[in-house]
């Protein structure tokens, strides 16, 4: 394992070691130190989850972390390999990442892609480049898939279900007033497949996920004997699901000419106790930032089944166990 | 104690616990360890002392410091329950906390009033949720009150005059171009009068401090059988005064209405030296940033009787001793 | 040493000595502890490489950063004594300076000049009176020098070459859209003179450096028996040269009155493969963050003649020397 940049990337057998990791170092019975190294981590979005929990896995781990971010108090980056630079990005995403090369031991990188031609950014092209051009670890903090984010909530999945193999997750779209990143969907639909779960995913007709990763899905599903749909009726959908994970996200369809009455009109894509009920008493999570009682419902994110924060808390111990195993040689 | 809220929350032998405390470790003779103790500090809005000041806290007591700041480099928080979030706040002040306690070990808060509506915040909400909320130590790094600049202000009268008792405290009004909070002044008065000062304070009609906090102090004053008056008549307040606190803050009648012409009519409230020759050869002090030449002259604050760098400095030393008694056992 | 504000400010043999001390810092025979010591960085710019490589430097000599960004997350700062503040500054850099001296053991300040009035901004303002009003050690992050990056440029000639004495530098201006600071240029055409370089600075008519910096070079190459030269021709001005410099500024003379197409008239000033054809072999630098395509060429910045990603590493290497220096008793 030298970069940990998208699930897909990797073998269940690779990721449940991380899991297993992670459980130990959270329990306490496995410690690694990271003493003397360092990680960059570069925000080219807003974070409150990610930005505490990578720079106090830094910390526990012994080591330090150092956060930019780009556009705002570090400069602007470019990052089309050949630019000529005439606008208004100061940095080529080439030079920063070579620069923090000599500076940190690994690099994690949060950057949403900006919405306008999926077809480029699905290539998932920062990853793709950083990964080119640095002689170090590269982590992925959120582009188009989230793969730390999957993790934590697989670990939290096993916490709360021991082996979640032939368990029924429902990924649903559900509202938020605007179009989101498609990435946690993409990464929690396809850890699901990669463990064996019955995978369903429910969204407006207009908002299927990219076929890359649903076909991903599909695969892994019949490759463990386990059922894989799609569906754009969320309450047949959410019948037997023993888990149900809200997410919002922008419909492809729509990348670069966003149709807000389109969107609006799916208002009624809501988790809460009516759509709960017509599941196998199932758990509930969301990655969080989440909209109240438009994604979710305050009845439901405050009810007993719901795993938000432990998801959250897991995010922590998870990112641990990949800068262990990228750092420190575990 | 479990959180740091508001000066008028705790016993006067609190608050001296915690000034001797700050003093020992100021000096010294007392040294607590915080090792593998996380302070989140979220800051709403700018800050130079605090940030710096609880940041070399935590870091001098052998912790860690993780600094947020929401709406900026963290998502935007909305803070009402029950709230549908449909607006441009992503992600819920419950969520915030409850994730935050599982990661750090305490939760320090900056956010002023927005300046709309008195009736609503003068009930300080997010401290009241984030208390209900956490199960972690919150201390507050100024809402609508300011507790740890009124504690460092306590220790450096202490530090000048031994005991404060009897001493003749001028909290003055000043202007500034802006309306701004009246937390430094209703915990400057507040503690004050908790230790016994005689206190007075002046500002210009309209700008009367909120009747809970005078109230507070005049019971206060009552009890330690010392005196409170509230004056529109600088020159006049001054007389006797051993220590002219200087402040400027919005009027609570012009809350959500603000009148820059009647506000601006009271530009000549500020502290000079024809205002310190009137006074008991006072001390002169300000939590800062302060607005030179507006507030109070270049001749006074860099006088020998000014306090404000002291004061300053013993926001680090207060704050210890505060991280110390909620987070270390003291 | 008490401060390291420009290279004009020291002798060639105090340089040579932080150099020198960097060189062994790097290759790890030389460690110097500033365990509890504090450096507050303040920057009012952006930055990549100088808030990674400070923060990064007193990690690693056992030290805390504490990084301040006034006029975003920490309050807008008054700069002129004796101002009436009715402006939208909150606090004045004295008591910025004086509070932060309670706090921390030196302060670093990035401060780009306002580009409005060179004859007051050329007196370096900011440096000035941080160094009245501060008892700490102030250290230069680029005003309208960058003494930093002439360092790192200087240690990576002498890994390089060794003695860079006789070798040919030309500092060559090249084109970028915006008018950006001199600082870099400034530095670097003066280290060089220092140490015995010959120093050619080509810039476009109109573009010339101020004199005051053109001057000392012009002296220290006279008493070194070296030559300096100023050139109006980039093809003719790299004939024999040893390493080539490359910086983007702008016009002093139109400093407050910003001519877009004058200043794009010179696109053609650009370090390419055929101006480096004109030289002795030449290698090539710039201080980063670089415009790729526009300042130099892919072909260039990427061949095994750039020496850009050592510059920036030695620029951890020389902070932790002048850190050391400063605050280490070294």
């Amino acid at each position: 394992m030298k970069h940990y940049v998208a699930v897909e990337d990797h073998t269940q057998k690779e990721l449940q070691e991380l899991i297993d990791l992670s459980m130990q170092m959270k329990q306490g019975s496995k410690t690694v130190s990271l003493k003397g190294k360092t990680l960059v981590s570069m925000f080219f979005n807003p974070s409150t989850r990610t930005k505490t929990s990578f720079d106090l896995a830094m910390e526990q781990l012994g080591g330090h972390n150092i956060c930019l971010e780009p556009g705002s108090s570090s400069w602007g980056i470019e990052m089309e390999e050949g630019a000529v630079m005439d606008g208004d990005k100061e940095e080529h995403l080439k030079d920063a990442t070579k620069v923090l090369c000599k500076y940190g031991d690994a690099i994690a990188v949060r950057c949403f892609p900006p919405f306008m031609d999926w077809e480029h950014e699905k290539t998932d092209p920062i990853m793709k480049s950083m990964v080119n051009w640095s002689n170090n670890p590269i982590i992925n903090m959120e582009t188009i898939t989230h793969p730390c984010q999957a993790l934590a909530m697989m670990q939290t999945l096993q916490e709360k279900m021991g082996s979640v193999k032939g368990k029924k997750l429902l990924l649903t779209w559900a509202y938020h007033p605007k179009p989101l990143n498609t990435a946690v969907a993409n990464s929690a639909g396809v850890i699901a497949s990669m463990f064996g779960m019955d995978v369903t995913v429910a969204n407006p007709v207009g908002y299927d996920l990219d076929p890359y990763y649903t076909d991903i899905m599909k695969k892994n599903c019949e490759a463990a004997g386990a059922t894989f749909e799609q569906s754009h009726d969320q309450d047949e959908a959410a019948e037997e699901a023993d888990i149900v994970y809200a997410k919002s996200w922008g419909s492809i369809q729509q990348y670069g000419a966003f149709q807000k009455d389109v969107h609006d009109s799916n208002k009624d894509w809501i988790v809460d106790s009516s759509l709960m009920e017509k599941t196998n008493d199932a758990l509930f999570s969301h990655c969080l930032p989440v909209r109240r009682n438009m994604i979710v419902s305050d009845e439901v994110i405050d009810s007993e089944s719901s795993l938000v924060y432990e998801e959250a808390e897991n995010r922590l111990h998870v990112q641990k166990a990949i800068l262990a195993k990228l750092m420190g040689g575990v």
